[in-house]
């Protein structure tokens, strides 16, 4: 299975991120030359996961050095971006504590960001695909595949790993309401077959669902695990039908500053998201939204913690924190 | 709360319905002439709501009579074009058990069962508020209201009549996906607000939702409900959150002849449904999909049944049998 596209491109000094808002309908390209476009950019969803974001912010401080712009103020403005993904903190700060502003020191910072990326996720997807049978059908939710990354991803590189294994089985991706990545982004990359997120339940019943892989945006060093909207419900579901709930992330992931997933921030993002779908209006106007974008899987009811380090069981607290030592 | 809208009417002899298709941008009213008209009004969902779908029936058969249609083969016909609502079949069968071809009986018959739905509206609307407690919120998943009823709805009859007591409480609506009855309807008619489907969990683990009410399609001999997509999701997340769940439905929705959820047949609908939104593509071509219309809810996860005679808590089998007498 090779990977047809390129989610992020560092070339001539200028960063190329795909629009993944235009998928599947368009393969579009947008160059970038500012760290502030980049931040837009991050912030609009034109790159989205939190891996991709981390290399993205990682090159845009490089645009910043490049330009000689304070980076202090860079970092500051790329974190606001998206609150919850704590990998675009983690590489702002990596390059921050280089106590550089040597721009080749820093794009050589974000090229090895990019390259540890691809590398990782190659490991995670071999941890994960042991934990794949013959036979069987495999839940995700979102996007967390090579669009999510600059590899092939987190929780989607366990299908890929398995796959070169020549394992037989089948993927479902529930659609991810509202902006849709598991429609747009998943069947897209990997052909999975779809699902509205509301029928996740019910194939649950029917034992067609064997097994539930997702990536992360974060977790807590109790093993709580932020990821997109949904993912709790699907936990929740998942535990109520005995079948095995798994996130997979890089290390970077892990947040030991935050104790547990009651501390992390979760975006609220505008109600159009909701109410809209392409500009065109799917609820009357003026009409009360929530529109959270995360939520927060407690520890207990994860199964496993895959990183590129290995495959961490319960409890998780200690093998995170000697993961990061 | 008066509702400004005719779901559906009986006038010179014809039936008019709302096209609910086109809520909220557009209140477009359907007039039909033949019973094979309002079929496919039903199968097309123009009309919608297991009490809605059996009045129109209703009609249906009143229309092939004054055709002077053989009933038999109309009642076969209506009654194939949503399996999973029993009211339908409830309706044609009691028509059909007039033994009559004279198309006054069987109008007066359609415009019985008419009036014996608004009145128990009303009725489960009354039991249903007292469990209302001021400063809750609650939620609803899909449209259970006067949309998918010729009164003023069952689940959402609750809400009318808590709010008619002068109780204060808020109501969320889950979209529903894909044919987001939850944003197109019940927004629409109750100004709720509304949460994508995969929303519902991370709302209740923050305390924001005190309770579920949902309407039926078919409740079985043992207390399981079928309903809406989506339905025994919540009801299982509601569980896990020690939320009560309520089913409320008239009567006519109590199927003693399915003795548990098993026998139930579940509709699926046309993959486009998920795939495409307002024609517009949202996934990718060719893809596979799941679009099961219906799931069915474990009497275990119902805190009560609402009828309009009343509410029967655990054990169902009894109450449910005994209201049927």
């Amino acid at each position: 299975m090779n990977i047809k596209f390129k989610t992020l491109e560092w070339k001539n000094n200028q960063l190329i991120l795909l629009d993944q808002r235009k998928l599947p309908a368009q393969e579009i390209y947008h160059t970038y030359q500012t760290y502030q476009e980049v931040g837009l950019a991050i912030k609009d969803m034109v790159v989205r996961g939190a891996p991709a974001i981390g290399v993205a912010a990682g090159y845009a401080m490089a645009l910043a050095a490049l330009k000689s712009e304070d980076l202090l103020q860079a970092a500051t403005y790329l974190k606001s971006m998206r609150p919850t993904a704590v990998n675009l903190a983690w590489a702002v700060e990596r390059i921050l504590k280089l106590r550089s502003k040597n721009p080749q020191d820093i794009l050589n910072a974000a090229k090895a960001i990019e390259a540890e990326d691809v590398e990782m996720c190659k490991l995670m997807g071999k941890w994960g695909a042991d934990l794949i049978e013959n036979g069987k059908t495999y839940l995700t939710h979102c996007n967390a595949g090579a669009l999510a990354t600059a590899g092939q991803g987190t929780a989607l590189s366990v299908f890929y790993e398995a796959k070169r294994q020549g394992k037989t089985f089948q993927v479902i991706s529930s659609e991810t309401r509202p902006y849709l990545q598991g429609a747009r982004l998943t069947c897209w990359e990997l052909s999975t077959t779809l699902i509205t997120d509301n029928m996740v339940a019910h194939l649950m019943k029917l034992g067609k669902i064997h097994g539930v892989f997702v990536g992360s945006d974060r977790i807590a060093a109790n093993g709580d695990v932020a990821n997109k909207i949904g993912t709790y419900g699907v936990a929740t579901l998942a535990k109520a039908h005995a079948i095995p709930f798994y996130a997979v992330a890089p290390t970077s992931t892990i947040d030991l500053k935050t104790p547990s997933g009651e501390h992390i921030i979760i975006e609220e993002r505008p109600p159009e998201e909701v109410t809209h779908l392409h500009g065109i209006p799917i609820a009357p106007a003026e009409i009360n939204v929530f529109n959270y974008s995360f939520d927060v899987t407690p520890h207990e009811l994860v199964s496993a913690i895959i990183t590129e380090k290995g495959v961490a069981k319960k409890p998780f607290s200690e093998k995170l924190r000697g993961w990061l030592k």
